[in-house]
């Protein structure tokens, strides 16, 4: 602790945790991309909004840059802090701090894992719909900060629709109480909203009030083996006009190959080129008969070569696996990740082009697709050839994302579908965003942050 | 035309249609308030977006003052224009545009009544699902701008759940493509949920992407009396859970007094002090049975002293026009509305404080109670009686409004439900809205017009 700043930060927030070890400033200055070399000034642990604002104050007097920390299991660099930033871990606020029955939501610390969330509202009989593989790990707000979609979002939308209120330190260290859990409130600019999705850019969430509903009836799980990447949308398509989808994920030959490798067991004698698994509500015996008319429609038509219904809780969790593990099956080949979306409408057309462009530059690298289809929404990871250089591997990605972001402009879609754009797509930006968007977005930022403090560097510069 | 501002604006704008005879000045310078005296410099009715954006550079090069103009059915003063601003109507851009049937939307011109939008979407056998009483007169861009809500939030959520894409003509001109339609889009500050609800004063909205949903299971209509207001959330809760409830809206004798004196069918030999009037999903038999179990249950307790459930279409409409038909008939008092909102747990309490409030201040006036209980949204309609001046009851009712927003503030509720802020509410902003949020608000202007053009003294001065 010998940098003169945070002895100051100390006396202007006295018993404020704080962290100097190597091993801390490594773990807590990198996130899941790994691509950047952490070097924090130091870790703040604040264990109270007052703290957090005591810390915001402190950053605006002595123009210390901050970067807000959930669980860091982003994929696009924007909990990085690499340029002797202050970290400002919300581990420690991690709890439940009221659940209405009647509003019928949950208040939460931002810190509390999202996992965490979802047990908090089993408890009271009701779900926290928002749902992805890195949920043990990742905090509400963090899902908050990058409006998190996952693999339930054709059923209950990104976690911008489940945001009732929340309490944010803004960059200029004011606490806004945004919302404070109204379903109906007009007056004036919805902040909430804005901040949702905002990467940490704008204010620090604190807390956050979550609306919960019902559990879904009971649901089954279907695996289908697809010969064609031309057939999906109509699989999805036959599907989608009989049955609830509860989620409808689509990925490739080579997705299995490495998610088997790392345990998950495979149902089918044969091995097919692409695959789909989709959970739907059987309410009753009029779901199921829906559920196996759309699957013999599309054997029928030969969209579908091969299929498996779950018969128990363990056999559709075994299912969900082969979806749910790739991206900790990818982690050992550093995948370089694409996370894109386009308009379901443009999907077929998009397909085709990013197919050809991907299948042409990338011709000796293992290249895995899957992606949450219903919503438009494709992930593209490329593995590394344990014989090319990070450097050399890198360099070919990003050219070939360069191209990507062109299709995409074409299409009217989005170079981050959920993983926000960070560090590692803000070269990309505007080909999703025109130049006028982003002139505002540096202007609204502004207005909330006039130091340019919090997380500089991310989402624009 | 005298006005050498004109001139310039038909200059930058050949073909541009303006309106300046003193009648159009005076019907398209008010809204339904009625309140200010119109004194628009001019009337623009654009056609194009084009257009719309030479209008926005025209008034930054002149310093004019522009007023978005939809059907002007607010009843805040948002679309008022009574200092020689120009009104920039949108009623010549009233057009569906497109319709995505995979996508499922309507992508519609920003000045198309919200009436000829639900047509619209029926004819694909979809629906657009936000609806209130001034359907036929109101326009989608002025929905979006004061997020409007209305009878169907409660299954349905307001206007900002159900905008996919946004284009907006910024205040510094720039046309702005927001989200484009996508479901998911991580990349940067959502600007279309910034947009919606802030009322004309950081852009004009000239296009809006609408998602469309299926229409719902067939439905009944029930209406049930009520003894006291303190039994209302009870009776709200017994329905809730045992049913999918579409509509759940309360009103006083007072209302029924007014309504069926315009004309509505009363369907009991007593009259009663409270109703509601509740709209349900009966997909099978189990819906109506549930429906009368709440019934029986809600009759036993005491809750509710007498029902009737509609058994057809036209009964169904009758039942409703006893509530949407409140409004209408109001109008001849000049009523004085407050619109308030609280979450729905507080309501109990806050009902409790808002009727001796509204009791003791308003000992001799008629007062109308109404509301979206559901959503814990509260109509308040004070008639000017014939022999007060106008502006003795303004006085009065303004200052009973102010100890109304103190009693909002204790319960952290909303000065606008849905209405939104405007003239009539700007002086009450500060009970809904901290000091640090407004100044943020007038950062945000700031940046999206920074001439101060769009609707200035509107929200906030």
């Amino acid at each position: 602790m010998t940098d003169p700043r945070l002895e100051t930060l100390l006396q202007s927030c006295p018993g404020l945790r704080l962290k100097t070890e190597p091993a801390d400033l490594e773990h807590y200055g990198r996130d899941w991309t790994r691509r950047w070399t952490p070097a924090p000034l130091a870790i703040a642990l604040p264990g109270s909004v007052e703290e957090v604002q005591a810390v915001l104050r402190w950053a605006n007097a002595h123009k210390v840059a901050v970067v807000p920390s959930g669980g860091r299991t982003g994929l696009s660099g924007g909990a990085v802090a690499a340029n002797g930033e202050l970290v400002l871990s919300l581990e420690r606020m991690n709890k439940a701090l009221d659940f209405d029955a009647v509003d019928r939501t949950l208040t939460v610390q931002a810190g509390m894992p999202l996992e965490a969330v979802h047990n908090a509202a089993l408890e009271h009989g009701l779900i926290y719909p928002v749902d992805f593989a890195a949920r043990g790990s990742c905090t509400i707000g963090g899902n908050i900060a990058t409006n998190a979609g996952g693999i339930r979002v054709i059923r209950y939308g990104n976690t911008r629709e489940w945001i009732a209120g929340l309490k944010v330190v803004a960059g200029n260290g004011e606490l806004l109480e945004l919302n404070k859990g109204l379903i109906k409130n007009s007056s004036g600019y919805d902040f909430r909203q804005l901040l949702v999705g905002s990467e940490g850019t704008l204010g620090v969430v604190v807390e956050a009030t979550l609306k919960l509903t019902d559990p879904p009836p009971a649901s089954n799980v279907m695996l289908l083996a697809l010969p064609s990447f031309e057939v999906l949308m109509q699989v999805f398509a036959a599907f989608r006009e009989r049955m609830r989808l509860e989620a409808f994920e689509f990925f490739t030959d080579r997705a299995v190959h490495h998610v088997t490798a790392h345990g998950a067991q495979y149902p089918f004698a044969e091995t097919y080129p692409y695959y789909v698994v989709t959970e739907y509500a059987v309410a009753d015996e009029a779901g199921e008969a829906a559920a196996l008319a759309a699957f013999e429609h599309c054997m029928e038509q030969g969209w579908v070569l091969d299929g498996v219904i779950s018969t128990s809780q363990a056999q559709a969790q075994q299912l969900w696996r082969l979806r749910e593990g790739i991206t900790e099956s990818l982690a050992r080949y550093k995948p370089y990740k694409n996370d894109v979306s386009v308009r379901i409408s443009a999907m077929p057309a998009f397909l085709e082009e990013t197919q050809a462009l991907i299948g042409d530059a990338y011709p000796h690298f293992d290249v895995v697709w899957f992606g949450h289809i219903g919503d438009g929404n494709l992930h593209i990871n490329v593995l590394k050839p344990d014989d090319t250089s990070d450097a050399e591997f890198l360099g070919q990605c990003e050219h070939v994302t360069k191209l990507l972001a062109q299709v995409l402009q074409r299409f009217h879609g989005s170079i981050s579908a959920e993983h926000g754009i960070g560090l590692v797509k803000k070269p990309y930006l505007s080909s999703t965003r025109d130049a006028a968007e982003i002139a505002l977005m540096r202007g609204v930022k502004q207005a909330f942050d006039p130091n340019g403090l919090l997380n500089p560097g991310k989402l624009f510069d």
